[in-house]
């Protein structure tokens, strides 16, 4: 029997001692547990980004997986701990809005205020709960302790829109850039599917000064030199250049608008 | 039963082949052991740095976890390997003092020289003993090879005090920066507890050019583009910038010296 | 019984969540198996980088660990997943060339086009094969599936010569850099066994536009501010400053050219 799978997606960086301590709380507890890191380079304080890493990671953990994801510039403030259920997995997160990609991909899910203390690691300091609170917290609920225990249920759990396109016009609309990966792909909130016509008719897409007229299949397809519009892998539109940093090229970054006129 | 835990803290980075081939020769010889990166990034040859970071992480694992820090600009030369037994856990490192911090937390412990090369991956490299010693050594451990079974105690492993504070005056200390975090934190060397004035009375903690004078429970209390003391999560007071690098601001790295005045 | 070992050796980084993705599709297929990061730093798309990482650390691991090296610029298009089968482990691969130097250690290899579709993860996508081929395929490998099963034999897989060295005269030859470590060592793809004499007479490495004519056995060893050659734990001779970067001093990158001549 393998032991109970507990991901983890932080800003805390590689280079601290963080993410070390949170992994020897969540073992001291939870012997058995395998705890997989899904990133600790979300930008720190990036709530947006931290949402979108852990939205389009959790669905291909098996079930009962726990993700602790801490993106959490508040904290020692009064925001919440919580503790969601989602698609049979189970979620530990500041109330911040972090989730808000796995609220808006699941039809049903519930979340509780985390307000146990006795599962924390007292004295809980202000300024490392992923030490104090959420690391114990998913060690008890990997050694089974039902999610009940730990709070109760709350109607209000923060959530933001990060997936909302405007629309300007008849043939264009307005999203934004949700992350820049390794290879300076833009990946933008705009579905692919939301827009089938990109396929087989002209289109702009405006991001900082430049725009992007040319579809590609692969980033391979793309000419050298070239900006294309991909649809990647997460089902969003990505703007890419082959083997090149499009980031780079057109100095954005998170958040910034991208544009897209269908003709 | 979960298997034995080892944790690796290092200065190889992630980029080189280092850090897989240590984790290929532990499993080779110890094939249940369950191996948890601490951290990989500690600077190039700084060795106040590891200190630091296996001496804030230890104590949150399991009784008989095995550490291995491999922060070594001596590889090579005359220095020994050395395995600690402190706090029910074992410890590996070079003795070039990255196990200081640990001796000033613990009342008992027991260094021995690791000598028995027949534990060692033959032939030994005069550059590389994280693979060649302490990887195979850590697995022998590992596998229950008992301590005594690796080499003779020594009283003489070298100490390097990183904790010292100096008293300039009646109302004024000087002490040193220990670590920068993520965030750009700065980490000193003064523990909170030692100054228990700070939280009622005005101070002065002068950091490079500046001078802080806001106390600050958490981050998020830190007035924006203001710098502020906070009492961090290991104990010790930390120059901090809400959402910003408090590092950059001032301009100072790692053992420069930070002094503190209470009124 | 420990679970079968899988290692991830990628160009995809640490900031996406595309590792952390790959790792779920291995858990949700192979419950029990137990995955090790080699490095997902290797440069965006560097073939030759990754090729020699991956043939750096194989052999030190288990019999039957099974190898994921995803550095694989050709994403979407014909190029070929292949499964291959040397020194008793298993690798799965883009047929790029990324596992030429694996080829060229051993003498007895051989390799399958992976085509059996019904394991991979549907719909494939054109841009994270990582995702929807290899990770899936990993894990199946892990369950049990014999190698067989995934695709027929194949005489022609793409294989780069990163080794070359060329003979220019009696007492000289070029070869490259192969990979710049985290301490900016060069390290070439001249094995030192081939020049034996370099340990007993006068020497000359030219890397950019300096000479480096001191021979050293530790890093320590070459003073402070000297360049010097080292018979690195690799078997290669690597170009080294003490406790600084040679990479940075020299201006120069994986690829470049190293000329070495004995006397």
């Amino acid at each position: 029997m393998a032991g109970p799978l507990i991901t983890l997606t932080t800003d805390f960086g590689l280079s601290d001692h963080c993410v070390g301590v949170m992994k020897g709380v969540i073992l001291g507890i939870a012997p058995a547990a395998r705890i997989v890191d899904i990133t600790h380079e979300v930008n720190a304080y990036e709530i947006a980004e931290g949402a979108f890493l852990i939205a389009e990671t959790y669905r291909y953990f098996p079930l009962k997986t726990i993700h602790v994801v801490v993106v959490d510039p508040g904290v020692g403030t009064a925001r919440r701990p919580i503790l969601v259920e989602a698609a049979g997995q189970r979620f530990l997160a500041p109330d911040n809005g972090v989730l808000s990609m796995v609220y808006a991909r699941e039809k049903q899910w519930k979340a509780r205020e985390v307000t146990a203390s006795r599962y924390f690691l007292q004295p809980v300091s202000s300024t490392f709960h992923g030490r104090d609170i959420f690391a114990p917290v998913a060690g008890h609920l990997a050694k089974g302790v039902p999610p009940a225990r730990f709070g109760k249920l709350i109607e209000d759990a923060w959530r933001t829109d990060f997936l909302t396109v405007q629309r300007l016009g008849k043939r264009n609309w307005v999203g934004r850039i949700l992350k820049i990966d390794r290879f300076g792909n833009l990946i933008t909130n705009l579905r692919a599917e939301d827009f089938p016509d990109v396929r087989s008719r002209p289109f702009e897409v405006t991001v900082g000064a430049e725009k992007v007229v040319l579809p590609a299949r692969t980033f391979a397809d793309c000419p050298p030199g070239e900006l294309a519009l991909v649809a990647g892998s997460s089902g969003f539109f990505e703007v890419v250049a082959n083997q090149a940093s499009a980031a780079q090229r057109l100095g954005v970054g998170v958040g910034a608008p991208v544009e897209i006129m269908v003709f």
